[in-house]
């Protein structure tokens, strides 16, 4: 019950050497050396983002285009250094390289050297971003472990009920779409279903763009019905998840009492025998 | 307490033969022949429906009117067939007929034959959609169906407040509305109370579209006090399902177990020994 | 603690004669007569609502003038006739007249009288929805007061914490809006902080209207900060309520077990002695 | 656990004198004119930034603008006045002036005094509202800290989780931001990554200006799988608080008494004898 999911997959340790030591900084974050390297790579996966962001404003780019185009070669170098790092240090770089994280940081060097041949792709850099989620290793201290750890638990044991849900949602969409479609017509900017199905999706989350609205009063008020019927089916996941966080919490909050006997562990907080053996508890 | 309300109505189950034999594959979803039956129909279901979506999208229409037709009419007859073998099969095919699956079922067969009268009806084919419900025989695999369970038991529990709340809501909208109408006048946008209340649903829901809003001083302090308060309203059936769902899942959790020596009750399901005296617990 | 919070206030009850076998019709909800009279009204209310709404549309007033105008009058007359009989049967009609429900009846049937010297003034004739609320003495059964009671629980325990909540939501809102104000400016939309805190009242609860809306880069970095924090608080609400919804729940599920000597019930499930006086408690 | 984390900082009471008394005034809550002073204080402020607001709308400071800046400087002297006074009255007052509340009252008096100079700065005077978080020193009875306590520590519990929340949102709006600046491009509003950052706050909020939306129909498609995204990812931090006041107020509920017979704990709070034993209880 109370075991920790690795998020990292293992993609095997050196035993020494030269790969050990590269290991300890590139891979390893528990260690001084890693730790180091793992905040020189935030930095500069933060950089680079903000680099490519940047050079998405016309303004920006006008002006300060060889220093952009420097920067972002700088950090490609950096993280194409890093990548065959990686390759070079673990005991299978295949499984790495096909792995989540190994097919990011592929892609988060790739788009540059394309944009020699293809200029418009550049654009895609930005998916550099998606390596954020690997500096979550400095987050891995037991505290935070413990926090994502709550909340994966939580989504875990709602996703059955989080899929029958969005069932009931998609087939609302579709029937609110088409209903939308048949009222108000191409006359009024509901110009085919998947248009009133984008619409009903602005609508019954509450977002409301306004770029497409009913006009008729018949549409005005099957569009009240909906958005009343969103606002009541909004309240479900928000009780979902809300009753996953307090059964998840309350386990985390119950004493990791063992039984001396047959090692048995999560008994009550009032249990004085154990209930796999029947042998009597430690006092709590 | 814990007893199941069945979701799929009994129609009657033919005792032998041919009936028998159709029966086991169309309505029930136990046997292999059953759900090979019934994720063929998914997939017809799902793509009928993607037909229905480009037939009015005008572009895709334009380029491809004889191959949707044909699709349509294809969809049709496969539907038509199945739905003339479960008024076959079933004990009591009137009460199938009329009930709300039976009916779905025939008006997702019915526009299309009628399209040839009337041309513009067929787009209401879509509703062909709905038997996209019947399609949950499948997931009535324990899990699925516990899940739905806690969800259904949390909103029927909460169905008293829930119409307690949107009693309220509905008198909140009217006298928003018609204070509104009073404040901001025909020439601001709000030309009827009806129209009045659709912006006060559109806007205490936060769903905000824009195309009517609030134009004086004085409106737009009446707006800021109400969205103010449908904020705080909206917390009303989050918190109530919520602490439905605590409950149910609670419920869930503890089986009713008592020891039979000491009356102690509120053992894990997984518990052998009373956590309270030691004696042995009967079987979950 | 279980005490009933009674929502009808006692004008006094005749003990005998006319005035006794009318305020069994009028006041009284548990008779046949009263739930008669009762039902009557409730339709009378929605009815006259209707009425009221309809007279707003252009299109309908201008064709059934007549007809609005002679079921108002029915109306009106029927609301007197009931305002005259709640005055006559109750002890304290001065009481009754001053109370919040007999200004609702007065200001109900008022706006059309006075309609006859200012002719713009019968629009608030709606006011009369507010009667509704009157209506929940049928409402009074066990179970639907039962629920109200858990809601209105609920709520009064909030009321401090909601009221800490909506003090910080305005500081939020005044300082937002101030700085709007001076980062978009006049040109923008933004033409004084009043205007601006109603921008951010829109904007801060997730309505966006977008008849006011960023234009500047600073001006859009502020605004995505200040939704995200909308976003957090708009948690805390949901939140409060959602637990003050468990914990009066949990209450309402406490067996009433009362002791036999001292009469203290709200003891816990597993409890063998009274809290109170220490006597041995009956069996649950 | 159970500590009260002080909201106010102690600068230092003097121990008698002209001082000892005005610190009474000035500074302290529980004294009668300590009470009116605050009084005093909190009408002061509310009137103050009604002024600024008003000094905002055009209209109103066309008319008024003798009578405003009358006020203004009457305000600020006032405030000047009450500065000051606490300077003078608490024993280190360079630890008053550096903390947070003594920067809040020198810049709501500053700028009235810079507005000589420059004159389009006095509209910062509305700072001054932060000042009114001071004025919480009134609410500091039992009750109310005791609220704000369960709030405080709730968030406190929740910060980690918040932190790896938001970290998870500001990816997520990073990555569909730049999807969508590719999917749309310039030339439908999408100028730029951060401009289409800031569509994709105000899309996955559910606030939904409209100020920039979808136009094209994959752009839809990818918009209405955010915003059902956005709209799963607000029942998070909706149920995490919610968990954690579940969890605050039945800590609250729940002293820690045990019984000195049996050691049962759990007991109710106003239990004389103990549940279990039926032995008295320690007071409470």
């Amino acid at each position: 019950m109370n075991v920790v999911r690795p998020l990292k997959r293992d993609f095997g340790r050196p035993g020494h050497g030269w790969r050990r030591r590269l290991y300890a900084i590139v891979v390893e974050a528990e260690t001084d050396a890693g730790r180091r390297f793992d905040a020189l790579l935030l930095s500069a996966i933060i950089l680079s983002v903000a680099v490519v962001m940047l050079d998405s404003v016309e303004a920006v780019r006008a002006r300060e285009l060889v220093v952009l185009d420097v920067l972002e070669w700088l950090f490609t170098l950096l993280f194409t250094a890093e990548y065959i790092l990686r390759l070079l240090c673990v005991e299978r770089p295949l499984r790495y390289a096909l792995s989540f994280f190994g097919v990011v940081d592929l892609i988060s060097i790739l788009p540059t050297y394309l944009a020699i041949l293809l200029p418009g792709f550049h654009v895609l850099v930005d998916i550099r971003l998606l390596r954020m989620l690997r500096i979550f290793r400095i987050l891995k201290l037991p505290l935070y472990f413990d926090e994502s750890q709550v909340l994966w638990r939580a989504f875990v044991r709602s996703r059955h009920r989080i899929m029958v849900f969005l069932g009931v949602v998609l087939i609302l969409i579709v029937v609110l779409g088409t209903v939308m479609y048949l009222v108000e017509g191409p006359s009024n900017g509901f110009t085919s279903i998947p248009v009133s199905m984008y619409w009903a999706v602005v609508t019954m989350t509450t977002t409301g763009y306004g770029d497409i609205h009913p006009k008729t009063p018949l549409g005005q008020f099957v569009t009240s019905l909906a958005i009343l019927l969103g606002y009541g089916v909004i309240a479900f996941p928000a009780g979902m998840v809300g009753g996953e966080m307090v059964t998840a919490m309350r386990q985390r909050q119950q004493p990791a009492r063992a039984c001396p006997h047959c090692h048995t562990a999560g008994h009550d907080g009032d249990a004085i025998y154990c209930k796999h053996c029947g042998a009597q508890l430690p006092p709590n």
